[in-house]
C-alpha cells in the first residue's frame, strides 16, 4: 500500500499530522507493506526567494489577524505540537518561500533520503532557531547533509531554479485534481483521502479501510493463459 | 499514476516486454505524471548461489524440452527481441539464481538508479558476453557502478544476505496476492493488471484507461471544511 502526503514545510498542521499519522502508522499490523511518499504543496507559492517575514507579521498582514489573535494561534499550536511529543517555537518564527526546499525533497527522493530531508526541515523551521529561510541557501546545504546528502550535489540543485521544479510543479496540479485544496493531505492507495491533521485513530481507520479494500485488478489484453508471452514457474511460453 | 512492473532478469519475455511498455510509455501524452517502479520477483527461487547452468541445458532439464525444441524457443525470442531493435544472444547464455540481483535492485531505488540498474542486468545478462552469474559478487558490482551506484556499497550490500532479502520476498508475496503466476506483470495504480509482454497497443490502452478512469478519493475522517486542522491559502484552522 502507499500513502502520498501533500505537505508544506511551512504548515504546522502538516508537521503535528505527520506525527499523528506516523503514530498510527507504527502500530499498523502491515506497517512493512505500506510505502510513504512526500509530495510539495506550496501555502505561499508568490512568495520570492528571499523575501523572508516573522510568522506574527505574516498572521496580521496576510490574514487580517490582530497580533494577539495570532500569537493566540500560535501558542495553540505549541500545545497541540507538544501533546505529540514535537518541540514548536510560539515565538521569533520566520516565513518565506519554501519552493527551493520543496525542489530539494525531490532531489532527496531520488537518493532515498526524502523522509529524513522532511524531518529534519519541520524541527529546523519549527523547533530549532535554525530558519530555513536564512543564510542563503547554505543553510539547506547544511540540513541535506544532515540528511544524509552530498552537499556539493544540494548546492548545485539549489543554485539551479529549473531543477526539480516541474516536479514541484506537478504535485500542485495533482494535489488540485484530488480535491485537495489544504494541507497536509494524505492519499492512501489513491483510493482513501484524509485531510488536515486529524487524530492517529482516524489514520488509522484510514489505513485499515485502505488495507481492507486493496482492488481487484481488472485485466487489460490476454489473459497470462491464453498464450500471452511471460514466464512462469514452468518456463517462458513459445509463440509458435 | 503509477506502474508497477514484477519482473526477473533471468525472464526474457520480461526484457522484451519492458521494451514495449516503453515504446507505449514514450507515446503517453501524460507520460511525465507516470512513475515506473520495478518489483521483485524470481522465477527460480530454489536455485542457489553459485549454482550456475547453460540455459539450454536448463530448459531440456527441467522442462523436459529436447535441445531443438529448446533452441527454437531461444531463436524466436531473439527474432521478438529484434522486433524491439533489442539485441539477444540465442547460444551460449547462462541460467543462476537472480536474488541478488534483486536485492541490489531493492538498494538502487534507494538511490534513484534502479531503471538504470535493471536496464543493464537485462543487458548484460541477454546481449552481452557478461554473465551476471559468474565472477563471484564483483561483476554485480561493475554494473552496479555502471548504473551510478557506489561500488563499496554495492559489495556491501551484496555480501550480506539478508540486505534488501526481506523487499524481495515481500514483492513476492505481493505478486501472488494481486494474481500473477508468471512475469512480467505490470499493475497501473492498483486498478489495471497486463500480464505478459503484450504488444505495445495493449499497453497504451491499459495507460489511457487507467488515466482516465483514476479514482474519486472517499474521504475518512472530518472534511477539511468541518474544522479540521489543515493550512490553506487562507491560513491555518486555529481551533477554539
Amino acid at each position: 500500500m502507499r500513502v502520498e502526503i501533500w505537505s508544506d514545510i511551512a504548515c504546522p498542521w502538516c508537521y503535528v499530522g505527520k506525527a499523528r499519522f506516523e503514530k498510527a502508522l507504527a502500530a499498523f499490523p502491515h506497517r512493512d507493506q505500506v510505502e510513504v511518499v512526500h509530495r510539495s504543496f506550496e501555502l505561499d507559492p508568490g512568495r520570492a526567494k528571499g523575501d523572508t517575514v516573522d510568522v506574527l507579521t505574516m498572521l496580521t498582514k496576510k490574514y487580517g489577524m490582530s497580533q494577539a489573535q495570532a500569537q493566540a494561534g500560535e501558542d495553540n499550536l505549541g500545545t497541540q505540537a507538544a501533546a505529540e511529543g514535537l518541540a514548536y517555537r510560539t515565538r521569533d518564527r520566520d516565513h518565506g518561500s519554501t519552493f527551493d526546499m520543496h525542489r530539494l525533497l525531490h532531489f532527496a527522493k531520488e537518493q532515498g533520503r526524502q523522509d529524513e530531508l522532511l524531518q529534519i526541515l519541520y524541527r529546523a523551521n519549527f523547533a530549532e532557531e535554525r530558519s530555513v529561510y536564512s543564510e542563503g541557501d547554505e543553510r539547506l546545504v547544511e540540513l541535506a547533509v544532515e540528511a544524509g546528502l552530498d552537499g556539493d550535489a544540494a548546492r548545485e540543485v539549489l543554485a539551479d531554479p529549473d531543477r526539480y521544479a516541474d516536479e514541484v510543479r506537478a504535485d500542485a496540479r495533482e494535489a488540485a485534481q484530488l480535491g485537495a485544496n489544504g494541507v497536509p493531505f494524505f492519499v492512501l492507495d489513491r483510493t482513501y483521502g484524509v485531510s488536515g491533521a486529524q487524530p492517529a485513530e482516524v489514520f488509522t481507520q484510514a489505513l485499515t479501510q485502505a488495507w481492507g479494500e486493496r482492488p481487484v485488478l481488472k485485466p487489460v489484453g490476454a489473459a497470462d493463459t491464453d498464450g500471452a508471452q511471460a514466464c512462469g514457474p514452468d518456463g517462458c511460453a513459445v509463440p509458435q
